[in-house]
């Protein structure tokens, strides 16, 4: 019943499918190019562990000089806390007396918590669960056009900021953002008319923290900024290729797949569904990238399926048994589907790693 | 860190978001609902258990009069085998060395394993893997206009169910068919013409597997049908609503979610994303059901976000911290992303079970 996970030395063609595979050069050159422009320019860098969620890839982003990591919820954040990890931005709201709880431990274990809020209702909440002994850090979250959480206007940042500095328990940390696609303008409108309005009354605002793979080359336009949050990155997949912000040799990530059926010859099925891949499409019509086979288009996903149309193809078609592998169109998803990722040098398995905080509870 | 899952008693106002919960009530009616309906029809019936991996749900299936169960693939089987289940009929092309001595070892524990083919290959390896002292169960997978695996028309299933029949280690036990949407009458010429076939030739066809949920209620047209298999009917999800499949009393699945932004009066943000709903879409264009809220609209997933439109909505809106369920567009793909769900009662916590062969390795 024990599922054989592949010995160091295997062939990735011997890896059991489907399976996300990392190169482990291409993840090393990907941690060294971000870290290199963000030091080029500056400006602190904190990888989010969501896309990975694997405690040997933090640690190298650290050791290539990241000052701490972004997590999304709480169960992300414990996880990493227990693996050593001591400088963690949580980018979300924590509500309610139970998750409270957790935050309140937490931050009696390290020393580098911080939390954001966007509401009167969660600083509220916030400052009814810290006190002065072990005060929480608490970033206000800005909406600067991304659409999803934040206060609207500076106005109102400023007036949250103020409520944070003003209750015992709570240490404002600064701003944080989201923001949308091509947002640098509108982010560094946002921070500096904010820091202003701070300035004005005399509240520190020490971390100014922006966010985004899509937007990582452009993160120095935002010069108001002090630090960069960026998952994607590590792996990239093919939005990314898409976008520019990377190129074929930046992607890390890979799912292998075996075709299990060729019932017409211009269709191919293989063992990797939308369990495997997740249902993303981040804009494209089809469900992932087969760079060994031009033309191929993922036409569909079923469950434990993908159907492939082969009819554009021109060179040689996969048999029954062979394994192709698939850049996936969003990676962060995918490895939230497995608990544990291979990876590889050239090809041959380096190592098997369990992820960190998967299953998805918050 | 442990995780605080809810004891029994637990109001679901106060479980842990985002999180899965199943009705109990609802759950069984739909089981006995589907079973009688079989009974009814004379039909065999083998539900799926990729949308539950729950053992105590697949013996409440077995226990209403299910005659063995349907896995996707060899981990599902591996566990449910485990689980002291012995009917396990796997839908899929199994190849390569590594899987078979896997399926090899399973045969050697269970007396019901059954697994299909669509090409020579795939044959071929049943027959390498397999000798006269244990045999292997066959059935041959027919496209009937599903468009995924299968052969293409009864004379290549004759064909293959000869090939089958003609090696010792293998036995010929029918034909299978997972049928495109409205496919009844497709499925039934497919499977009398190759019945035709192979009588013909004098190889007994004992099993002629049908299947889908979005086609349960026309199962009996399928004559030439011995047994059906269905997964999504025993929660049902959005898609069963609008299909006409269920009633609204007949979902059994929500994902509970906490409004944790407000941002704007038109705008709710709530903490399921596409790691607790899965981005599958099924032809609708948001991502949920809320029907506490009528006319909310989930536009958008993040990975730890939605995003609700509520410019719609004409009743009380709802505040930073409140509970609203979900009804997912696909639950069979949820259930997928967690470790364990929680069962209720009228709301009141009853259990909270762990999901068996979850984690997609296959």
């Amino acid at each position: 019943m024990s599922f054989p996970w592949p010995d160091p030395g295997t062939p990735l063609a011997e890896v059991p499918t489907p399976m996300p595979v990392l190169d482990e050069d291409r993840l090393a050159a990907n941690i060294a190019r971000a870290q290199d422009y963000m030091a080029q320019h500056g400006l602190n860098f904190r990888p989010h562990i969501k896309t990975h969620k694997l405690a040997s890839v933090a640690r190298q982003q650290l050791a290539a000089g990241a000052i701490g990591l972004n997590c999304q919820k709480l169960t992300e954040a414990e996880a990493f806390a227990e693996a050593g990890f001591d400088d963690i931005l949580i980018t979300y709201n924590i509500l309610g007396p139970a998750r409270l709880a957790r935050l309140k431990a937490l931050n009696g274990r390290i020393g580098g918590l911080k939390v954001c809020a966007d509401s009167a209702g969660t600083v509220a909440g916030y400052a009814d669960a810290f006190d002065t002994e072990r005060p929480l850090s608490v970033l206000v979250e800005c909406d600067t056009g991304g659409g999803r959480c934040g206060v609207q206007n500076p106005q109102q940042a400023a007036e949250l900021a103020r409520m944070i500095a003003s209750r015992p328990g709570l240490h404002f940390a600064g701003l944080l953002t989201y923001p949308a696609p091509g947002g640098a303008v509108a982010v560094q409108a946002f921070l500096t008319e904010t820091m202003a309005l701070l300035a004005a009354d005399g509240i520190d605002c020490p971390i100014r923290s922006n966010g985004g793979s899509p937007d990582l080359w452009n993160a120095h336009l935002v010069t108001a900024a002090t630090e960069h949050r960026a998952g994607t990155y590590v792996y990239n997949d093919r939005a990314m290729l898409r976008a520019g912000e990377c190129g074929s040799e930046n992607l890390a990530m890979q799912v292998l797949a075996t075709v299990v059926s060729r019932p017409t010859p211009g269709r191919a099925v293989l063992d990797a569904g939308s369990k495997a891949l997740t249902s993303d499409l981040l804009g494209f019509t089809d469900h992932g990238l087969i760079e060994s086979l031009p033309g191929a288009r993922i036409r569909s996903l079923s469950e434990e399926h993908a159907v492939v149309d082969l009819s554009d193809c021109n060179g040689p078609l996969p048999a029954v048994g062979a394994q192709v592998g698939i850049v996936p169109n969003h990676c962060c998803v995918v490895s939230n589907l497995f608990d544990r990722v291979v990876f590889h040098r050239g090809g041959i398995v380096t190592r098997v790693e369990p992820l960190l905080a998967r299953g998805t509870v918050w």
